[in-house]
């Protein structure tokens, strides 16, 4: 027998046997799965069938969100999740490329958007939903090969490229990924990235899938974080480095009970072991690094230890949970000649929209791997290590240098909070490091001499960055994601 | 990215990732996942490639059976296991029925079989692998609905069918069952069930998906089984309720230290609360019920409490664990108008081996439902309870009996071990409820009529059974389950 595979059938598995489980939180607002499935129906019978059309959505963390990932695909529509922190003429741009014919925005973003159809979150929305109350929409996916996600993700230069993530990418990728994690339905996540951003990894899906509980964060905020953790019991949560640093410096650390945690894990660009470690021993669990990225739906690796690891020292344990990791289940990973990581998967997308030449530069072999610009090494263990993103590579003197690698030496100093460094142009060397830092509160401020003395005694002279600039704060994207480009571009 | 579903995969990762780890517990023998992979592909290697031709394999749970589930496939072959308590005439059968072009025979089954080419476990087996030694068998599986196992099941009459499982059917099954039961790599699973009986389970495939152990188990005999769980770290069984009997009254119950065990299953047949509640008492975790069969690859469904339930007291919570369960991820279920259970799943087999018609009477409504033949109502909650198999409810006076009620009322009784109750003719109410006990050891034999004083009081009148007969022992099929053809044979 073969039956498409679809994420919808998370929604009517959520509907048959856990219709009296809390299943959202969002502030003051809570939703039993019976009530949240009812107003996915009551969403997709208000947007009518929709054929393929694209349903564009531009909100921060919120219930109605997370009603969209099933209600917009019941619909029949494609969703098409925005970052909210885009300039509006980008967004407008991703409108045109996608030809979205419905908008739904928060009223905290963007409003002077150009769509067919414009849906405002609050009363508009209540009422809408209201006005198709206990609709019940039989949705047959009849081909789990149609696409019915969209995310646009930047590259380096020119427009964001639509990801197209089709039925059987996202039921696939929900299935392995929370197997390679061991969820279950005792999981309550607290959605600290944004949804709109690699599929907040990928936790829309699998939460509901096994009746987990959903808590909803619409900013990213320290102190209501860590109270949430307690407050709701979160089970899991994922961090960005930026973020896990403003919770280990947060005031309110101490404050709060966290052994509900089970597992951290932290993505998007690679932490310090020294990070790691501190994030263990402030939340008191196993904190592991991960790996993934918008066109493999996302996750690709998972740092966790082995059984044969048990009886090692923490240390030896934590070195591991520090790395890029082993590819999930689902996922194979190898390494081009150059290093470069290629992963072959059911998750990851059919191509970009409309960009045929696009789509072919990184579906390589016959559309059989994924080029990621990523560069890593595998250790005898199959642990991968990024050694940097292919683009963020520093090639000083004909010598590859690690921008990862410098940024991890400058962290090390007591001082340093965050760190971000990119190639400057150099007339004899090609180019030369230059580092970005902040500090920690209350850190003194170092010399600039200073810093490069402390990196000069950890890594080779070609390494040490020419020019180190403490400042306030480093621009970042939707996920906390340092955008290098910015930096690239100052003086 | 389209990538074929194969549960050849799962041996891939396991080569890759797990190597160094212990993979299979096969008496004195044990083997890493890397000399057990390598071992898949000297097979596959010596059995060169198959285009499609059927391998039987006729042996008890050893680390060559094992090695078949991946090295046939390996080599493009479908694999066959053979019932090792079938007559040599029905063996002989299916040999011709799916016209097995290899056959690969233990010492101790049946050895006047008739094959184009027969292998023997033991020197012969050992030499072909050291010929092929190092052999590394490129298999690229184009087509994940391929077939790749026919398992032969019995009817009530007749000829086995063969079920035929395809790459998909498998793998889907093996990540939703890992993925419901939330296994881990930490799990070490005692094969208690042939690996030839509706596939021990699924476990050879997503034992292996996860870089677990596998510890074999060519005959249950308690005594050995109570003796590995200790010895071997055991997390998982799977009982059938004669074997979890026999573990209870075992003498060697008391002897051993289970604090290993994670989660126990009992499927089968439906065993009374009152079973699960001593196993739970006697092993110190969770004992859960759980159904399936051969044609839906094989698990449908398991007796997991929920987090809503975690608060109640024991009792209650086994009182949910001993019903037929929630539906696995992955597994739709239906009651039909009869009440008979009804599954959509990509786990369901492509259908019966050269039986068309066999084929549409149990793939029904355009091959989307697979018929059971179970009878079943479900509670508010979503849990299912299998009143009786179609063919086993006893019609009397135009009341429906289920011989499963009877039964476990039966085995209330503090003498009585296992009860089977079929129906027999009788002129005036068509038929009449008539049951077969064994005892208990140690058990005063009651008389017949205080057994059925004893039902009285808890049935009514109809469903009493007219005669009891205490037996020595009931006649059984490979996985442990009555053969209740046999009993009904009896005068």
């Amino acid at each position: 027998m073969i039956v498409p595979l679809t994420p919808l059938d998370f929604l009517e598995r959520a509907r048959s046997l856990f219709a009296e489980l809390e299943a959202v939180v969002d502030g003051e607002r809570r939703f039993t799965y019976g009530s949240f499935v009812a107003r996915c129906h009551a969403l997709a019978s208000a947007l009518g069938p929709l054929d393929g059309a694209r349903v564009a959505y531009l909100s921060p963390n919120t219930v109605e969100l997370l009603e969209a990932y099933y209600g917009v695909l019941l619909a029949g529509g494609v969703l098409v999740p925005l970052n909210i922190r885009l300039a509006e003429a980008e967004l407008q741009a991703i409108l045109d490329d996608c030809s979205a014919s419905v908008l739904f925005v928060h009223p905290s973003t963007a409003q002077s958007l150009v769509a067919p159809r414009t849906i405002t979150i609050g009363p508009e929305y209540d009422a809408l939903l209201a006005a198709h109350d206990g609709a019940f929409v039989d949705r047959v996916v009849d081909d789990e090969n149609a696409v019915c996600e969209l995310f646009y993700t930047s590259g380096t230069t020119g427009m964001p490229k639509g990801a197209m993530l089709t039925h059987r990418n996202l039921a696939t990728h929900a299935v392995d990924s929370a197997l390679t994690m061991a969820c279950t339905h005792r999981d309550v996540v607290l959605h600290t990235i944004p949804l709109f951003h690699v599929n907040g990894w990928g936790t829309p899906h699998w939460v509901t899938l096994l009746g987990g509980r959903h808590v909803m964060l619409p900013r990213f905020d320290p102190f209501e974080v860590l109270r949430l953790i307690e407050a709701e019991g979160v089970t899991r949560l994922h961090l960005v480095p930026t973020m896990a640093t403003s919770l280990l410096v947060s005031e309110a650390l101490r404050g709060h009970d966290y052994s509900s945690l089970v597992q951290v894990t932290v993505g998007g660009s690679p932490p310090g072991p020294q990070l790691l470690a501190e994030l263990e021993d402030a939340f008191g669990c196993e904190v592991i690094c991960g790996y993934g990225l918008t066109e493999a739906a996302p996750q690709v690796t998972k740092a966790l230890t082995k059984r044969s690891h048990d009886g090692l020292p923490v240390e030896e344990q934590r070195a591991r949970r520090a790395t890029t990791g082993l590819p999930n289940v689902g996922v194979s990973v190898r390494l081009g000649d150059d290093g470069e990581i290629l992963v072959r998967s059911n998750h990851v997308m059919a191509g970009y929209w409309n960009q045929p030449e696009a789509t072919a530069e990184v579906l390589v072999d016959d559309g059989r791997w994924l080029r990621t610009g990523d560069i890593a090494t595998v250790d005898g263990e199959g642990y991968l290590r990024i050694v940097d993103r292919k683009k963020d590579l520093v090639i000083s003197g004909g010598e590859n240098v690690s921008s990862v690698e410098v940024e991890q030496a400058l962290c090390a100093h007591p001082a340093v909070l965050e760190a971000a460094v990119v190639g400057e142009p150099d007339a004899r060397w090609g180019e030369v490091p230059r580092a970005f830092v902040t500090l920690r509160p209350g850190a003194a401020v170092p010399l600039a001499d200073e810093l490069r003395a402390f990196v000069a005694g950890r890594l080779a002279k070609f390494k040490v960055p020419r020019r180190i600039d403490v400042v306030g704060d480093l621009p970042k994207g939707g996920s906390g994601k340092v955008l290098k480009n910015e930096l690239r571009r100052l003086p």
